[in-house]
């Protein structure tokens, strides 16, 4: 059972994060899927910057968690980019080779995130979280509505 | 870091999905928020089913992604469960003791899953899906309008 899941983890740490034909039914689903997966994201990672802040008070459980819940999410978006649509600009298909790279980074940043939670010291997380999130503001300031 | 990842993993398969305290913005947010995670399980769920069922081809490498996804995505909504809403019965409210429980097991079937989808047999990823798909209905039969 151990073995099972390292070999797991390590095929979804090592998977790049790219845009791959994948099954929808429509470009709504698509859409819709895509938009589930920032909204995900987005809350798992909020709860880590109130922590990271000082907003909330920090617990590495929590953190942990939430760190654990981003590096898979942050693999999941990208299938969804097949069509056009809700706040995603067009210039995401004018540069597909630099949003790929970008989605890969973001997961790699969310691994480097988890890595950071699960070691604990709270200054590695918060250097690792605010990678993570400028990333996100870049990707987001150059591609979304 | 695979030390690390492998704690993490072993925490994230460990921690029991139970309703938490949490942080929402709003009952709106409560609600959106498990509602984004159960189509995010939805999605990933049918498309192991329509590789079980012959629909599609089936690929291992894809089941595996999937449940992968499934693994942590099965963990997320319970959280969100702090308010009423959206198509969740009253009665989840009444029975929050039996909602729980079936809420560890939907996580448990999930890892399970996992586990059956990298060793690769066909026949056990059948029988992990099929455990794992009548526990959600069931679920949804009792809990969800």
């Amino acid at each position: 059972m151990r073995k099972s899941l390292i070999a797991a983890l390590v095929i979804a740490v090592s998977s790049p994060a790219v845009i791959a034909a994948s099954v929808f039914s429509d470009a709504k689903d698509s859409v819709e899927y895509r938009q589930a997966a920032f909204q995900l994201i987005r809350h798992n990672m909020a709860d880590i910057g109130d922590m990271v802040k000082g907003d909330v008070k920090f617990e590495q459980e929590r953190v942990i968690k939430r760190a654990n819940a981003l590096a898979t999410l942050t693999t999941l978006p990208w299938d969804a980019f097949t069509v056009k649509g809700g706040s995603a600009k067009a210039e995401i298909w004018d540069n597909l080779a630099d949003f790929e790279s970008r989605a890969e980074k973001f997961s790699a940043d969310a691994a480097e995130l988890q890595t950071a939670a699960l070691k604990g010291d709270q200054g590695d997380i918060r250097k690792a979280f605010g990678a993570f999130a400028r990333n996100c503001k870049a990707c987001h300031n150059k591609y979304k509505d």
